[in-house]
Parts: C-alpha cells; structure tokens; sequence
C-alpha cells in the first residue's frame, strides 16, 4: 500500500523532497511532478523515475490517483493550494511558512477547523531533529526539571546584499520560534529585538538579536546572523532548574593537519538538517497511511503562530520597543 | 519497479533489516520471511506488513517471485543458502561473516567465479559509515598524503562470562579487519596478538590487542574489549604522512548535570551503526535495481579476506608469535 | 629584589592571594598580614611562613617597610583604603569591586588623577585567563575581522535565598562588562536588562540576560544565573566580520563510565580562574618592580566604567526599559 | 627562606627552568649560572636577573653558597655532574635521561643508596602534568577499577632525517615509559616493538608502535611518531575494569573560519607541558626546603628503569622479537 504524492514544486527543496521519497523512505510513490518550469520539473522526475509531469498545481491536486500533496512552491502560492487540497480532502505537506502573513495563515486554520479534521502539516523540519527531540525529551522526562531558559543560534554564510534584518526575522526566525514552541511547549507573550549596526555586509544586513518571554516566565533568545562568513550553523541551549543540555555541532571526523585540529560546517542548512527531512517524509507519509495526523509535525496552527510571532518581532524591530504578542484563540481542534 | 526481497532469519538483525527494508529505503518489497521459529517470522511479518512467511530456507530462494536474498540466519547456514542463491542466479546479501572458516569462504569466491559475475555481498556495514567514508575520501583526495597507520578499538559493554579473545578475534575483530583494508585499499601482511591477563571478566574475556603490518608497510592496532563495560564505542584513526583523521564519538547533545557535562554511549552496535545499515541496505537494493555489484559494498572476496585475517590472528594468539598472512590469488572477478 | 607586600583582608580571596605570593610567583614577600580577625590572619600567615599579623589596615599602608598594597577586605573598605595607599604613594591591587557606587569610584579617578600617576589595580583577573586573551588577540590581528557580537554566559550553582537580580548584576556581571571591555577595547551606549520569572530559586533569584550596545554598534549579550545547579560555568563567544572564537569548557579528561563520557565542572569560580589570578597577581609584582602601570590589569577607571554599566544595568531591570549609559569624560591619565 | 640554586646548562630547556624559577615560583634563588658556552649563559642570567656566571661545572655543585643544583647540560654529563653533587650532599634535579645507558644510572642509585637518603630527582615532568595524575587518582579512588590497558601517543612534528626509530626509543619514548609506570604503579616484563616501513620520512624515521605487558597482566601500547607533521601531540587513554579515561587535547579555544571550526596544536612540547615544568620545580623546591624527598617527582631508580626498559625496547626493535624486561633489585631507599 503506497501513497501517491503530487509534488508541487522543483526548486532546491523540492528536489530534495522528491529525492527523499524515491530512495529513502518506504510506502511513497512521486505520482506527478509539478512545475511552471517544465524543464525543471523533467529534470526532477527523471532523476525519480517518474513518467507524469504538470504545470497544473490546482489540477494535480483534485486528481483522482493523487493521495497526498506535497507543496514546495513559492511562498506566496502556499495558502491558495493548501487550501485547495483541503477542499479536495487530501493531507498536505506544506515547505515553511505557511504564510508570511498570519492573518493569511488563519485562513487555513479556519478552513481545517471548517473541515474538523487536520490535514496540513507545515514543513518545520527541526523538530524531526535528533537534538532538538532529545530537549523536548529532557524536559519530559524531568532530567531537566522545568525550562528555565533557551538560547539559540542561527547563521548562514552569506545573504545577498540586499537581505535586511527584517528578511532575518520573516524568513529564517519562524524555523527558530517554531522549534523553541516546539521544546518548550508553551507560547511567547513578548519580543523585543536589538540590530547590530556593524557587520561585514553593513547595518543593513547585521546581526539580529531577539529576547522573547514566554507566558511561563521563561527567557528565550535568537540570535539570526544570515551574514556569519564562516559556515552555517544552528546551535541552541535549553537551561533547566537542574541543568543545562546543549547541542553538539555534529562533525563525523576530526583532521588534525598544518598545526591545527579542524571540523568541517556544512555550506548550508540542507547537510545539517538532511536526516530531520527524510524523518518528517517519513512520519508524514506514515499519518497519511495511518489517517492521523502527525503527533510531531507542526499544524496549521503552529504555522501560524510562528508568522504572528515573526510579526510582532518585525514591529519590535522598526519601533525599537518590546511588542506583547497577542495570539488568536486556539481551535479545538489543535488540542492535544 | 520494486525488488522483491526473500529475508531469511529473524533474529535481532534479520528484524533490523525487514525494519529498514519496510521503512527507511524505497525500492523494496518484503516478498517472504523465512524463519525456523514461524512465531519470530510472524511477529516480524506483522510489523512489516508482510503476509508470506515460509521455514524453507531453501524453498523461497528458488521462488520465482523473489529477486533477491537478504540471509541472516546463523552463521553456520551462510555459505549453503549463498551457494542455493547462486545456482537460482540471484543476488544475495548476507550478515557477516561470510563463514568463520576462511576454506569455506573460498568455496563461495569459486562459485561465483564459475558464475562469471558478482552477486554477493557480505554485510560489514560500517563501509557505509560516514567516519571511515570520510578517512577513504582523506586518502584519496590526498589531505592526509598516503597511510602510514590505523589505531581502531572496538569496545563492547559486556560479553558472555565463557566468550573468549579467541571468540573476540573470530567475531569482532572481522568488522576491524575489513573497514581497515576498505579505508587503506591494501592487504596484510603478518599479524601479531597479544592479550592482558586481568580485567573485569578475567584473564578469558581479557582484551586482545593485535598489530597488523601490510604489504605497503604501514601498521595497523586492533584492540577488541568485549568487556568494557563503560559502553559500546568504537572508534579509530587514521594517521597520514600529512596528519591524521580521528573518528568522533557521535553525540547529538551534551547534558550539564551534578556538576559534569555528559554524553551517552550506545548500549550495542545498532544505535551506533544505524545509519550505516541503512546506507548499506539502500545500496544494495539499488545494485539490484541497477545489475552491476555495489563499488562499496564487501565483495565474497572481502568476506574471504577478513576470515583468513581473524584466522591467523587465532593462530598468532595461541602460539605467541607473529604469524605471516597468506592469501589465495584474487580471482580477476574482483578486480576493480 | 623583592616587594615587600601588606595583605588586607583574609577571607577566601585573600588567603588565596596569600598563598599566590608565597608559593607561585617570584619577586613577593608577604611583609605583613592584615585582618580585623586575628585568628584568620594567623592561620593565613601561618601557612604562608609570614610572622608579621596587624589589625590596623590603614597603619600598614602607611608602614615603611611596606612597598606595596593587596586589599582584599570587604567592598566597603575598597575605597578608603585605596586613598590611604594612594596618599602613602603606593602601588595597590584591590579586589573587584573597585566600589559597586560609581561615584565613590570616581573619587579614586580623581585622587590618582590629582597624583599624576596610577597607582591602582582592581582585581578584573579574566582580562589575564588564556580564552578571554585569545579572542582579544584574534581582534589585533584580524584573523577574526571586526567585533560584531560577543555572548557571554556566568553561572553559578546556587546563591542565598536572597540574592536577587539586582545582586546578580551589581556583583556578578561587573566580570562580564570589564572583560567584554577589555576584548573589545570600546565602551557600552545602552543597556536592556530582562529578568526570567522561573527557577529553581523563585523569581527572585532567577536568571538575568542583559543586551548591551556599543558605540561601534556592537550587540553583547550578558546572562547571569546564580542558581545554575548544574556547575559554575563561565563561557563566551566573540563573533566577528570573519567567523567566530568560542571559549572551550577546559577539562584534562573525559571519564568514560556507565554508559556516559564525562567531564567535570568546578563547583565555584577558583579552580577556573586560578592561572588567571596567578598571572594577575604576578603581572603586579612584576609593575611594581619596574615602576610602570599594568598594561593588562584593570585601571581605576575600568573599575569606574565596569560598576557605572552596573548601575545601568540595575536601572533598566527596575524600570524594565533600555537605559542609554552616561560615562564621566575620561581623564588624559588612563590613555593609552 | 630561599634555596640558593646553581643552574648548569643554558640550552632550551636550561633557560625555560631558570625562567620558571626567576618568575613563577617562589623560594628559590638562582645564584650561579653555568654554562661552557658563556654567551648563553649570560643571555639568560640577564634576563633572570641574575649576576653569578661560571664555566665550571663541578665547581658551583661544591661552592658554599649553592644550596641545590638543577642539571640541563647534555645527556652525557648527567651522571659524573649527578655524583658530583651527591658527593656534596645537595640535592639535585636533572633532566631526563638520567643515562641513555641503564649501568650508568645504576652507578647513580648506588652512589645515593650508599649515602642513605634521596638526593636525586630526574625531570619526567609529565608525572606533574594534570591529566596524568587525574588518571593515577582514578585508579586510588576506585573510579575506574583496577587497571587493564593504557594507550599511549607521542607525535611530534619533525625530527632530523638523521632520527631513527632506535632514537626515538631512546630519546622520546622513555616520557611514556616513566609516566605509565608512575600511572599503574607497576613494572613492565617484556616489549614487542614494531615499525613501520613508511612516512614521509621514509623507513628510517618511520613511527615506532610498543606492545608493553605488566607484572599485573596488562598491556600498554606506546606509539612514537617523530614525523608527525600535524602538530606535537602527546595523547593517553587509560582502560580500567570500570570503564576508561581519556586525556583531552587541551586549546582554550576553538576558531570558526572558512567553513572549519579549529584548535591549535603546539608546535613542540614546551607549551604543551608549560605548567607541569613548574609544578615540577615548584615540588623540587619545596622538597629541598623541607628536607624531604618529592612524593611525585621520579627519583633515580625511576631513572634507571625508564632507561632499562628503552633498552629492552632497542633489543626488541633490532631483534624484532619479544623481549623479557629484567630490572636489577629495588634498593629499600626508593621503596614508598
């Protein structure tokens, strides 16, 4: 029994997606592959062995030997096909965010909750990955006791001159909020984000350091650093009642040569995170399989709370002054 | 297009394998397990979502429906249901070893070249394991300059109170024995075992330690302590003319606690190894899918070769002295 | 040669200067020990084979046989015994704080500013610790580019029931605002101070994170938890234009047991900052023997600007808003 | 209370101790420097402030106000400069070796068993260094079980095309051979020695790899690469029947750049083994302060077995055979 996919989608991630469902998880076939760059979606396919190419989004979605969708598309395309596969019935999962505009996120919400069944998942990859379950753990298991603080660390190589840091904030910042909600299990009641005014790429495109409150009491910072120069790399602390646990930068080998002892980065987020991918791939394809939605992937709802918090971050940034961060009142649906 | 896979054993590997094979690498189809114990069959099947179940080892390799073999029953059965495999012409992978008994391996490397083509392969998986890729890549790429020595310690929690070095050295040290010829691309050529007299299990489950020279003259230590007790680590490096690559212990976070920092070992192999399994699966069912023998994958001649090494080795701890290794000619089957 | 040195104060910073002098720096003599407590200066001078005990800190300053003054006695004495050393015309090193008012401080930025000369060292020994000079080192010669972001991390395993915030900041983060001064060799412009409202100790004593800006623009950031539990843990991480420079948890060796490898944390700031102390306390004797100002240790003034970021720092957190930080004009006398 | 010390070598290592002895401990005065080279030997007097130069070696031993005499003058005069100063009654430190050649470090423990009490100690100044002594207490307190193995790396960047492996036995691997036996508190019985055929220098300077078995039936490896190019690196893991410690490479520091996270290595041992140098000559001060012999510091019969155990070692690599190690009796004067 295998679910058929539509991929909506041939840019870097969606490569990497059909990539991941052609040769590392079980149970999925690309049934098509969909693209308004027909060139580029053969070439996907034929890495994948697929036959079946579309330049029809909305069309592949209703198709009737399509089970699931698969949307990897540009950002603004994301809630009109969402909410097309809700009206078609079929689970979706959805590349991050959901929407850059949380009242555009609603909109799915309020569709799935019309719907009264989940059916979207927002592709927060991190969640999937080891270290970051391993303090969701910690915290469970009270090795921790309860969290106290959360430090985290975001940065790229380099940005185009032209990335500002409220790009910081809308792009790479919800894969941050959404993680730390992730952990913590709890929500932000307040932002307040700093700009370095230095950096090799100008003010324009320096540092962003953000101090969030929870409604616990707890203290989370991000720090978004998109212009790092010396590799990208994702790192974060949970600080407990009992202790801290940090993650390790993940490195297989060390090569000690010319007097010093060194470990690679990796380039971009795509090494680092590779396995947290094929582990989302594969607990999707199995809710889907299962008909339950995934106890880990973040929902809709987690989608949108990621954007509201990425919006009050960007208000804090150009009001220079600490923004409360009011949510919408959760479904039911959501409830765990 | 999907390999249809008889799986034949259902211990601890065997369900590991119907695992990874039914989960985590597309392209496969678990056709029939075979199991002496049909309630072991049954509970793997179950998981598996296979119905087909048989205690004819031999039956199901003759199978029409069944393209390929995946053997992981005692080591005992492995060279009879190998040589049943080719005569149906069918490609099989096997669990190491290959057979202890480095006479009956050769049987193996005969009757494939009678057959004319590669269709075995032996699971020494950590070929696939990213550490040893890593240090192969070093000493192809030049970054390291030739190979001028491997340190490699292989450390298990506890052993039988009646396993002995000489057990260590037939079981164990073959894993050692193979990844270091995969890294260096070289053969040994003499062996020399020493074992302590003490240790938590006394002087029979004492840790053996050998020193491997080969034809390139370069040394290679092997120590296998099956009763270290601290955790299951495995590790080594790889020592240059230009520096040395060191293989880190994997630990995805670093837990601060009562006044340590502290990182976990694995309890056995198949946390530590996982990935590798998987890489090693996916490739073969790949080499299927595609005809030609994998290019990392252990060959019967690999198999052959560690057997002969752990032979030796035997005969240089029992007889206290530096044995030289001595190898049949290499089949131009298994020429690259 | 030697300098003949009057110890005030011997609780534990004191002893431990004491027996700093006497057994791990040439060039000292501990001419006489000072302590309103008798018996703690007998035991003190006892162990450091020093017969001379006194009661009276400000007779030994003024003593003849006295060349120059380590005052370790509580905060508040800081600076009336300062202006006695400095009326006497000799070489002081005092503990850190100079004083917690920033205005006391100024009084002895302006009596060795009226002197002509510095006679006064504070006891900021991180500016002498291997990482924190690495990093500075790192800025000097470029291989770092500019500073953009430094991180600091002061945790501590538990303070009194009483120590609150306010106390976190006023005696804990002044190490942290003059070792960030001294590595960025630039003065802070702003300071938010956020509190978390969780922990093991209450709100009261929990955790601080403070961001300061610079007038180069930097972003710094300053947690301070008292009641860490898990260990006293002092990190950083200085981010610059190029990559980054973080400071390693120094442990000799990692002890593998159980199922876990381990490293140990102190349990309090000595045994972390004990080569830090001994340079410290070497690189005065060895200012007092030429005559000439520390190009290291804190100055007067440092003293001054560390304890006014304080009463900033103290300030944004009761007012829970940004407080932009107003130096005094330095004097001509601490240009370097 | 000073020790007036005579320093009789001005070489590398000769100056590094009148450093230490002028600047980093306390107690001792250096009162005469002697070297037959008189410009070295005043290039360091002026920079140790000190004003006494001599060309006659035997001659300060004996000067009246010369209270210990610290030997770093070649090999060779070790032993007629060791008896010198037992004939004197003063206590001695020498670097290591105390003779190459073990009959002549047997003439020194006769010399000081025939004086009665212990005179001598010899510069194994790893026996201060913390990691090592970490290990020793991890075998007092039980941490670790009684001991099993103990691996051992010495690696420095270059030798002399000259330096053979029979040099870097006698030269370098006695450090292993002292601080292992001063680890395990046990003797070696026999040696295997190996070396490879390869290396960027060639077969000459290939590594040495030592298989060393205890009285107490354990088996220690020492590897000495003397053309290690990558860095100095000296490195020692320690298996006990409860698990294992391994020394960490210590860098106060790691540097992110150019996609690589790095530590440096140091380019000989002199910074690596910085502190146990002075924790050395701080502990022979004391112990000629206090009258009695060091606790820690290797005294001469420790000389002679290291250099005993070398020579069984250049047996084993010649012969390339198992040698048996037969040490002469213990005299009572070194039993603890």
């Amino acid at each position: 029994m295998s679910v058929r996919v539509a991929l909506i989608g041939c840019g870097v991630m969606g490569a990497d997606h059909a990539r991941i469902l052609a040769e590392d998880v079980s149970g999925a076939v690309l049934q098509v592959i969909c693209d308004a760059d027909q060139e580029r979606a053969r070439q996907v396919a034929e890495h994948c062995d697929t036959k079946d190419l579309s330049d029809d989004a909305e069309g592949v979605i209703f198709r009737k030997d399509v089970d699931a969708v698969m949307i990897a598309s540009p950002d603004d395309t994301h809630v009109p096909l969402i909410l097309a596969a809700l009206s078609a019935g079929k689970p979706v999962l959805c590349e991050k965010p959901l929407s850059q505009d949380s009242m555009e996120c609603l909109r799915v919400v309020e569709a799935e909750t019309g719907l009264g069944r989940r059916l979207v998942t927002v592709g927060y990859m991190r969640r999937f990955d080891l270290p970051y379950a391993r303090m969701k753990l910690a915290l469970e298991d009270g090795s921790l006791g309860r969290a106290v603080m959360m430090h985290n660390f975001h940065r790229n190589v380099h940005a185009p001159p032209s990335f500002t840091g409220q790009m910081a904030i809308t792009n790479s910042a919800p894969h941050e909020f959404d993680v730390v909600r992730f952990v913590l299990g709890t929500e932000f009641s307040a932002v307040s984000v700093f700009q370095a005014k230095c950096g090799v790429s100008g003010p324009t495109g320096a540092p962003v350091v953000m101090i969030l409150e929870t409604y616990e009491g707890q203290l989370v910072t991000v720090e978004v650093n998109v212009n790092a120069v010396y590799g990208y790399d994702v790192r974060a602390e949970l600080v407990g009642e009992k202790g801290s646990m940090s993650m390790n930068v993940p490195s297989p080998v060390a090569l000690n040569r010319d007097l010093t002892s060194l470990e690679r980065f990796p380039a971009d987020w795509r090494p680092r995170f590779h396995e947290a991918y094929r582990l989302q791939n594969k607990d999707w394809i199995n809710s889907v399989l299962t008909g339950s939605p995934s106890k880990i992937g973040a929902s809709a709802w987690d989608g949108y709370c990621a954007s509201a918090v990425a919006e009050a971050s960007v208000q804090s940034l150009s009001e220079n002054r600490k923004i409360k961060i009011r949510l919408a009142e959760m479904p039911k649906l959501y409830r765990i």
